[in-house]
């Protein structure tokens, strides 16, 4: 069911036809940021969502996972730690690549930002392959922290990544979905 | 004059010595966003600094600028524009090149994104050279957008950003600052 506020939210993102190529409807999360309105609407839902569920971090992913769980973290009074692109982080780090359309790349987290026995809630702005997120919790998981919960603003249900994270045992909640690719 | 505040603040960030490379002392963000009261009591000064002030909207810079801008525009109740590398952003951009040590970088911010007569806060984590905000600033202008304010969690003074934004006729704000390079 989608609630008055989700679909406020979702109202809120724009759409932008044949971006980055042909063919594909980019859902534009820069139009909801602009709209304070509707970008504190949709921290507060995360709020309502994931309050007194016993997590104890937070991770969100380069760049525009920042965006959402950085909010998140701060509001739920829970420490925040970024998934970067290689040579970002200059702590100690593991890394861990994904497939993409065309080859791979490679995701990196702080070895000693997750302890083992951490509850850590996955936020992104948007679930498409689920490519960045199986490779996020395969970090957090690698380094000992359970991830049960992953977080967006924007589903495209349409190119499967919902099964892809339920494979790995993750309920997946976002504030909207668009259909089509 | 230094607040309790700030120096617990500025006690979160840990300094990581020859990164990226040999006799840098790299200050890490990320501790201080991984310590949930360190992070909250940045935003909180930074709401204070800027509440009531007459902002229309807050600009940052990726990524980090993300990690801080967002919640103060968040709490502020103004819309947050993200400036970006090319390609990322949907819409029509403008862009702006800037120095790097080897080399130019590009940076694009949305064209609708700013309209004249709009008051903007620049937000970045670290102040250095001061060449992407120099460039962010340039952008926003050329926008018709005003800005007066640079906000950093960090300034390193001994390598002169500061000196580069004021003649930009920038007042700049930092919370913390560390000797050297």
């Amino acid at each position: 069911m989608t609630t008055k506020t989700q679909a406020f939210i979702q109202a809120s993102i724009k759409t932008i036809p044949d971006y980055p190529k042909p063919g594909i409807l980019f859902r534009d999360v820069t139009s909801l940021m602009e709209d304070a309105k509707a970008y504190q609407a949709t921290i507060q839902l995360l709020v309502e969502q994931y309050q007194s569920k016993g997590f104890t971090k937070i991770v969100g992913t380069e760049a525009r996972g920042f965006l959402f769980g950085a909010p998140l973290a701060l509001e739920l009074g829970l420490g925040f730690i970024p998934v970067r692109k290689p040579g970002k982080l200059p702590r100690e780090t593991v890394s861990q690549s994904y497939e993409l359309e065309y080859g791979t790349d490679v995701l990196e987290i702080h070895t000693d930002s997750i302890q083992p026995g951490d509850k850590v809630l996955v936020v992104d702005d948007l679930l498409a392959t689920g490519g960045t997120i199986e490779a996020t919790v395969k970090l957090i998981r690698q380094l000992g922290g359970e991830v049960t919960d992953a977080a967006f603003v924007i589903n495209l249900p349409d190119i499967g990544g919902e099964e892809k994270l339920k494979a790995l045992d993750l309920t997946v909640y976002s504030i909207c979905e668009f259909a089509g690719h």
